[in-house]
């Protein structure tokens, strides 16, 4: 059995180490990062940043991130998880973005509430068993614990008249509508929103509030995503993408998650990485419509699977080329 | 390469391991245990009263489900496949749910009976396939085998004429129609419906039978069936499932599986896995109804893919939390 | 980390070592193995044929297959590959099946010409990526590289109005329809059109030059092509697929692939091999009508997955097998 012990992240860096911090400081900290993990940066003033951005955007929204964070946090403590996970904020951010994706999906009933808690306690289980499950390719989970948890109950959502009395929202997949013209709205509003629907926003500004986060956490972070996303707003534009949905950042995010992940933190920084990172961000903006396709017909959500998808394909391919190099 | 060796079940109990009894009588308590193996027991009077149960429901079932366990078990022999496994009936209980299944689905016409010749055949290559696959990670296959050669089946049904003239059942999922009222009787219905769900059946007065056969199996087994019935019967009326469904045992059936699995056969015994199988049953009730919607579109079933998927997921949680231990 | 250097191929052939070629003569072998890896051989006779074939059918498919074979060859030295795959037209070969599918499925639009060379270079990636992923089983990439690249293109085609102005191709699947007879034709030009439509060619004749190619490969592959697709061809006939998707070879060229896979290359030669192969046909042609529903709703294309997955899972399951031994 490979052990998943050889995975444990590095030791956190010196602020989320300071225990002598007082109790709440501390506790506070692990909440704002785990905000800051949604682009998967530990800076914590990158954290403040993005959620002051959710909060922004709607304050409901921001409230149930919390909530979500919160349950995640004392669930990964009561399960005796390594405290260095839950200082970086990768226990909590799970559970921050389905409290944030339930609040949107869902709207604020009684049973969204619940299912916040109870999807954050289930966040931390899908954290263990993806991470073991990657064990043999030293793969890291990035959002797929939340993709789990907040896709299975958003496709069980309408067989149950408590969660979703809606009707199911499962339809075969519709092609776009040639001849609709792009504004230059479209283009500059798709910039910014790229970095908001990193945390289900698609307003422009709570995208600006984020990437100024990003580059507070270093100008490497913020030129990534700012890379990432003109590339897949442009990709999108020369492809023919419906216009409405490139101005709400439908199909930038996932390369704006890509460009952090493979230009800044997975590979050693070179040329070849940065060639690399743009062909990633490429693919993750067809994936993005092929998955949006495949989840149409049961009533899924792409969510941040198509950022998920390359970056497992791109890291494991990377081991086979002398001229990428994986840091992990 | 991990050596699937390292995967043969431990020595099977004396009973099975009597060499000394006569072939028919050996024969038949690998068959008997092929029945008690539809709720992972290899216990001979869990599987009489299992056997008892699938021909009371109906004994065209219970003819079905004795030629899969007979075809599976001697394709094993015939591979050279280790004697302990054919022993304790989980070569034969895949054929055994295979028969089944393809009678309940397809009905008796005469392809039936080749498919299920056919499929009990590809269940002993499935069982070796997927347990050499999910060897990594040290994983059981429990009914993953069935699952994928009886799900194969019923998607490929309708392209063949000779064996589903019918036309196709796939459909966009229906949601749940609000205000619909429980009765007591779709409760306690529910609540036996539930086991008997793992036989494929929906009589309430089967699923009695066959919990007989838990408690005679050791106490533990039923409490473990009672208890992940229970749990999946209120939390699908909390949560407002179609009656008509629980009643009939849809919603549970995977609750009982999860509930015997990680209750009382994979993690050692704790009032944390108690609590930690409570969870798992609650998910597994929840991703019943994704899966439901999943499989719609393109006319596949759900089978027991909730119970598999669940197990897994939380066996491979389990290797990083301390307060909970794998047994094996 | 288990490292997939263990999975370099063995060294290529003495022809393909011959580094004293003159270098035009040298890549003019690699890109006509391109061709010949369509049915996994290596020979350059049969290269040779595959390639006339392919250009017989339509000489524009032709010409897309070469474009994807260059581009493919040229990025795999590029990115420092193991000149031992690029020789033996291992990374050329996802690059020609990617340039045939586009023009196939999309026509020749500007975009397919771009969408050939982009997808040309992320094939190498994929191979690589694949290759990493089934190592702790060490596994066979086969045509996977292919199937994700092209079949994640095509499912996004729809979204995009340059690369596919016409709608989406997703709906609910369909059965079969009872009573249409079969003609002596259907089965004739189903029996080549099982080989040809490993080039993705509908036309008989395109499959007998293949067919020749096989033989001069080895008559151990020209039989084995020609009992998978005649156990093909009666397996579909006698289940009631329907007449003419027999007649186009729908139903037969995942068989004709499996049967070269694991009659001759990846299993020791013996009667029990021979068996085992003709299983995996059959398993093949009813798992080609299962993923034809599976993939129907979201616009998807079953290429060459059913032989892909049936291989992968005869040979995960051949390893515990002790009648049925992998020469890998």
């Amino acid at each position: 059995m490979i052990t998943p012990d050889a995975l444990k992240p590095a030791a956190p860096d010196t602020e989320a180490e300071a225990a002598g911090l007082p109790g709440p400081v501390h506790l506070m900290a692990q909440l704002v990062r785990s905000f800051g993990q949604l682009s998967l940066l530990t800076n914590v003033w990158t954290g403040v940043l993005f959620m002051l951005a959710v909060f922004v955007g709607n304050w409901q929204t921001g409230v149930f991130g919390l909530l979500g964070a919160v349950v995640s946090t004392a669930t990964a403590y009561a399960l005796g998880v390594d405290r260095g996970t839950i200082d970086l904020g990768t226990q909590g951010f799970s559970g921050c973005l389905t409290g944030i994706a339930l609040y949107i999906f869902l709207g604020p009933q009684p049973s969204t509430y619940l299912l916040t808690i109870g999807g954050a306690v289930v966040c931390v289980l899908a954290v263990s068993a993806l991470t073991t499950l990657l064990a043999p390719w030293r793969l890291p989970v990035l959002t797929s614990p939340f993709c789990v948890v907040v896709g299975v109950v958003l496709v069980a959502a309408s067989a149950f008249t408590r969660i979703w009395p809606g009707g199911s929202p499962a339809a075969l997949p519709i092609a776009a509508t040639p001849g609709i013209e792009y504004t230059w709205t479209d283009l500059w509003h798709g910039f910014f929103a790229n970095v908001s629907q990193v945390g289900l926003s698609a307003h422009w500004y709570v995208g600006a509030i984020m990437l100024v986060g990003l580059f507070i956490g270093g100008i490497r972070y913020g030129l990534a995503a700012v890379v990432g996303s003109a590339v897949a707003v442009l990709l999108s534009w020369a492809l023919g993408a419906p216009p409405g949905a490139v101005a709400t950042g439908v199909y930038g995010y996932n390369g704006v998650l890509v460009a952090i992940a493979l230009g800044t933190l997975f590979l050693a920084r070179a040329v070849t990485t940065a060639l690399y990172t743009v062909v990633g961000v490429a693919v993750a903006t067809v994936l993005t419509a092929a998955l949006n396709a495949y989840f149409a017909p049961f009533g899924g959500r792409t969510l941040s699977w198509p950022f998920i998808v390359t970056t497992w394909l791109f890291l494991a391919a990377a081991t086979t080329f002398p001229r990428i190099r994986r840091t992990t």
